[in-house]
């Protein structure tokens, strides 16, 4: 087996496609995000990225049928722009491999005439968020007046760690490549799959897009992690008892 | 040294063998049911797999001699169906690893004539098993129907991390080359070797490739392993006093 | 992407440079003291090397542009020597990376006409420094004396543990090319960013060099420093009472 | 920088070499048995072995002068056989490390007409030893009636790991290219560098390469030991006291 093989499932033919990718990170929140898409406007698969970089591993479906862990790339007609999603189960293990798997991922990109990419992902506050708020960081300066427009927000040097894994490569390798690529972070404690801070993201990239989404669906998810962070709350502040019954005791 | 290197040892025709697999993996269930079939049917040693990626060791037999780390590959002539039958004492130290040598292991099962795949293994559940339940996973839907006449059981999207390591990539890998292929994963506790789930995965295999084991040698490692697994019981419950005791005390 | 990629940004003439290395180590003496050359200098990017052995990270700056972690190399004009200045945030991942990266560096090196090296960095004493010695070490006996005159110590197989990472291969593949390369090495705690460690190895590289150099900025990151270990100090020893209180309570 | 380099310093004839191999390893006894035979009978470096598969070090020498870490063969004649003798201060950083290395050291050993190969290592045996048996593991089981003669102890499936490193591989990669290679392994705590454990495996290779050495220079460094076991035993005893006092206190 190669490094990198890539199958080629679909051609279509895009309409000057932008990225968008979705792998696991902090909070899941690229993830989600990418996930969504696919499910609202029903993506068609165009290509699949297997590599040695990822665990050797199969996942097995619904049905029992077990496919190599890869990449996947789907096409997606939205009413506004033409999207190319880019999701998948792992990141690579190695620093190595994530340079050659991002390299891939852009060379794909390319082939199907993309000049433009945003990358999805979280960034970890430590703490339960109340307001979502989406981070940018961009290839070029000349790209943040248009995010600021959309509510992204810039802060010097943040974050203080950097972009690690894939998303971060789409911004220094696109870069390097003449992609106009922007990293789209939003805030999420980092404990917690988060589909409101998935949300938040997806709802900065509508306005960039000019498309518009559901979130039916995931706003039943973020309400059963809202129960999970209900009952999280609780056990931090022990039990409470209602105003109505200490006056009831009095 | 190449990254593998395969020594022919002999090359015996074998009508239409199918691949077993049986490398360590959780409860040894997969590496204690392949080496039963080589004890019982007197297999003959085929091909010698060594590779950089297994560990820089020697293993020392009875004599005092020391043989390089490797697979092996042994002809299995049963009743029924030829078997080409793969163990061995280590998996690859890195995901690379993994993939090449899976890689390796199919071009000797090719070279064979095998076009069907079998890969044994364990899955675990956390707790003592009373039921040994056998999960599949197949590289096609349409070998569904035959593994469940076996009692095979498909649960979807089980096992939920999925299938790890060399049975995983036999499934994936060999998938893309057009091996049929399953994974059959004995249910075992995770905790111990367990030779009563190395029993249930070799029961299946007689049931589908149509021949006949004998059970006494490994019978024998079940109720040593029975022993530990009564000693464990002991000490989680405590010491427990006969009812007839009671009687008597009172 | 190749494992390295060199971006020649700018190839001025430079009268046989010196290579001056601070990458991130023990205290961050050596990244310290190269950056203060850069800010006291206006050092003018020549090289930045990327490289599959860095962590696939961007570094977001002031404005929210990210840039692809890299070493950077800059031309310094100081009143006495030239300088080639070798920064950056990061060190290789696997000891394979540190040779291929450190070769590269060489290169680099080599091709603006370097002969003479030095690798700055700290050695670890496990306490708190009075006085900062800088010890040394060369790949020619013969740089002893010139060394030992600008008040660097040699201490018989010292560091213990060898010196790792760039700086000691400067020496080990710098040596075997025939750069004559020594590591100044400034004595820190190891527990702490030590801009007082990287003043003395500058006073070292000043009086080996000739050229003169302004230290308020690192004063000012030593006096925060200085804020630090005197909290730690009030820890270790407990609250103090001031006599004249205790004679106030008599 | 190639993978692996080696600087040929000098090429005497040998008689019929015999490669030692004494890396780090178990209670340093390979190396210590294989540096005191270069300090007794004034060694010849004839080769270094650099690669990327060692760590990114170089160590100081008693002037300040860094070498760039590496394994070193060392053309020993004594009254008997000629040796080639191989030592160093670090094993490889990955399996694939390893088989390279191995591989180049039996390169190495056949340029200088070298068949037969002893491995010297210890195996630990968790307690403090009395008595300083030697164990063996041969290429061939022919080898093993001579090695008994020396008073080695061949025992079944021991040592039960295998054994790990170069060492392993000295039989492992050896073994498949020809060369007669035996496994010397002192008995050792495994808990603290073993000059005894050495001298045991000394006086094993004496016997069988019919040469005499000198075991001064050991004995101290064993002594210095041996007052490190009696600090450890008294530690675990607790305070004893004498016969003579107990009498006295009656």
């Amino acid at each position: 087996m190669n490094d990198i093989e890539i199958d080629e499932v679909a051609t279509p033919t895009l309409s000057e496609p932008v990225l968008i990718e979705g792998l696991p990170g902090v909070g899941h929140v690229g993830k989600l995000a990418a996930e969504h898409l696919l499910e609202e406007f029903d993506g068609e698969l165009v290509r699949r990225v297997h590599s040695t970089a990822f665990p050797p591993q199969v996942n097995v479906d619904g049905d029992g049928v077990g496919e190599l862990t890869c990449a996947e790339f789907h096409a997606v007609e939205t009413d506004g722009t033409d999207l190319l999603v880019l999701t998948g189960d792992h990141q690579a293990g190695t620093n190595e491999g994530h340079y050659r798997l991002t390299s891939a991922f852009l060379d794909v990109a390319e082939e199907f005439g993309a000049t433009r990419a945003f990358a999805l992902g979280g960034v970890p506050t430590g703490e339960l968020i109340e307001e979502y708020t989406v981070l940018g960081a961009v290839t070029d300066a000349t790209l943040i007046e248009e995010l600021e427009e959309a509510d992204v927000e810039f802060r010097p040097d943040e974050p203080a760690g950097g972009i690690v894994g894939v998303s971060g490569l789409i911004l220094g390798l696109g870069g390097r490549r003449g992609f106009e690529a922007a990293c789209l972070m939003g805030e999420t404690s980092g404990y917690l799959v988060d589909p409101k801070s998935a949300r938040a993201v997806l709802e900065t990239l509508e306005s960039l897009l000019d498309f518009e989404v559901d979130y039916a669906s995931l706003e039943d998810r973020a309400e059963e992690m809202e129960e999970v962070i209900g009952k999280i709350r609780e056990m931090q502040e022990g039990p409470s008892v209602p105003d109505d019954e200490l006056r009831y005791i009095g």
